[in-house]
């Protein structure tokens, strides 16, 4: 189980590792992953996302704390589900873990993780305005998005989910859904895999600016139904690496 | 009939052709647009654009299914108006090929096309508020600008129009107009020429913004009336060029 | 009169000319002029920027048709109050020059005129809330800013300032003013030297930003007053050589 | 007391000085946090950020008047809390510099200010609604955010904050806490580290934007409380070299 964290060189089962014990390719792509992020502003200094291990399914890969505009394959950590770092080496992991390895144990179709906040998505997590799809990229939406309001179960707090027990708060609220607003905080993406879970954190942040927009013109609006966003979503994730491809061209060029 | 599927160097009659069968400068000047479309974001990782084949009004000319940002003269397919490939080569098509193949058909007229997602022209395809023409650059769509809902003809679908028939519901919603918008979907522009397209592109999702801001000061808008809107339109096609040698650089140097 | 017009070399008066006739460091900053309002999104592939003669006040500097983003200090020309090129030498001028000439024909005191189609700018002039002066940088708006609908004295037309009767129209409904509206097509700013000119359009345009936000949250704004508006804009008149020497910069180098 | 006017060299108590007279490390950090102000675009060509002077917390630290987008540690002046400059050399200090001096001598917690116009933040100034914590980041807005109004205690004015009367105003209004807003002309950002002053800066501008979206979708807004404010502003303040770290690396390299 632990045979990523050997000093570099070939894992026993034959797959290629970097020098700190992480798969190379996964390792590069979650880099990758959090710098498209960064760069398309859907992560501000703080951001971060998750992928799944892929020869693991009891671990998850993230950055340490780092801002994810910088983040390199060399700054990818591997966790436990408990999110305890399997070997730190003296670098400092994320506060905010927990709530992606909360996730992790409790939705075994979840594949990444992305976690912002996304001025445009705020509004939707302090207002009674519930997230619509507004198009067919951000169908995803349509099966609902829930507010998870750590007050409800954690009273007055510093908003942070820096605990298991806020992490599963959190992962709770999510249910199995692809999207939960926090409250005052910002944003959680999931996606059976990490290019959708991008695919989702940018959509999510494109599509509340339209419903922002749709908003201001008033009456009611003629989002995606449930199974046209089932249907939709389908298609979406068949063609992320379209999205993908162009994006990682700006952050590895 | 077939010319431009030779193996490139000139046709029968004359004109230039790239080894891909496609008439060299109409293929660049094409690349140019999707270029220059993706450029000033009205394109995202998923629009397209076709010009009608220069020298066979029953053929029209479009990219490979690729980001619009990256498309160069070489990734220009030609189609038949059943939206079929000449000469496909390996080569993947757009799926919403058809989208063009059917209004190529039913618009003599129309020589480009443009087919994007811009964020700011959804709420009008969302809500019952019209688009009206802001401003003299968008006066092309004083005419009205309907909007073509896929459930009315089609029921519950994953939104694509990715069959002739659906091509045709949008045809046929477009009609006799500049811009026809797509619920939950986007917006199609059409031109009597390739710039005309790509400059009612930009200008429908400036004078969506412009139509955001004023309805939320409130009042009625003193847009373009339907005659102010075809005079001035026609100013507008005959400088469109200096418009486009401006766009083009940004995407040519 | 027309000591500009000489093959170049030196005027009569001691003055240095360029090639076109024009004094050479009035065509360079009219030109950077032009460069700044394009680089900061004033101006789009269509907005032009106009001085009068440093050594002629019958006489203004504007560029030939041309997006000005490109304009160098060989594209400007000079015109007659009437509008009139005195040099043509083969190159077009814009369309619209009349606007320039007639306001500086009735406003001796103005010195530089900038006219553009801000998306920001254009609500203003199509609904009945006027602008106002947000923040000190836009005092210059206190005073009133007025709409100029061609429709109240042309009827129905193609909406361009293509005469000397309509640009006196625009002149007129500018009156004493530092901005001017023009209803579905842009604005004017006017002021007593290019650079100020050129920081009222800016400004303009930011000013409008800003009151669009205000007029979202609702209630009473609390803009500067006419005298408050006049005390303020003398500073800015006194220190718009920071924010030029600031915008230059990016346009030169 | 007037140690760091010396010639350049070594100060008498061994900090580093830079030729202006001014700690070397401190005028560096000061000048970053200038175009880092500038890069953000929470500075326009004239917003200011000063220090309190390391060594000596009855001075503080300020560019002469410039762009903030230009400033270098060569531009750092020193200033007593009468804000009178220490050692000017010819050099033009800023006109507002008064409201940082007033701020310095009735906040003695106060270690850095940042004073800009931010469109964003402009409504909250003009309007009746007050701004609120709208998520983590701005967690500093949370104790509340009080509006100077110049009018009240001066009447008519140019609204330039030019004299120490009128920067005792704006303290005053400023009270105990991180922000002030200034009616129709900006806001000002305090905290206790230059750092810090310059996140703060940020998120009020951020924050600002949420708000306005938040306020256009309507009903009650769900922002941090006061103690969720006050504990997640701790977080903030630990956490501020990571945004920091960050920013920096745009204007510096």
């Amino acid at each position: 189980m632990e045979i990523e964290q050997g000093a570099g060189g070939k894992a026993a089962g034959g797959e290629g590792e970097g020098g700190n014990g992480v798969p190379v390719e996964a390792g590069a792509e979650l880099a990758i992953a959090s710098r498209i992020l960064a760069d398309l502003g859907v992560f501000d200094a703080a951001g971060h996302v998750s992928m799944r291990h892929p020869g693991n399914p009891q671990r998850f890969l993230m950055s340490r704390s780092l801002a994810p505009a910088l983040v390199t394959a060399d700054d990818i950590m591997e966790f436990t589900l408990e999110s305890t770092p399997c070997d730190a080496r003296g670098r400092t992991p994320f506060i905010e873990r927990y709530l992606h390895g909360e996730i992790y144990r409790k939705r075994p179709d979840v594949m990444g993780i992305a976690h912002g906040h996304s001025p445009a998505v705020i509004p939707f997590g302090l207002t009674s305005t519930p997230m619509r799809a507004t198009y067919h990229n951000a169908a995803f939406l349509a099966a609902g998005v829930p507010v998870f309001d750590i007050r409800d179960r954690f009273g007055v707090t510093d908003i942070v989910i820096s605990s298991a027990e806020r992490g599963a708060g959190a992962a709770d609220a999510l249910g199995d859904k692809a999207v939960v607003l926090l409250r005052a905080h910002g944003f959680i993406a999931v996606g059976p895999g990490i290019q959708a879970a991008v695919f989702r954190a940018v959509f999510t942040e494109i599509s509340a600016r339209v419903q922002l927009q749709a908003a201001a013109l008033g009456g009611s609006i003629a989002a995606l139904d449930a199974e046209e966003g089932r249907l939709a979503d389908a298609i979406n994730l068949a063609t992320v690496g379209r999205s993908w491809e162009l994006w990682k061209r700006r952050v590895t060029t």
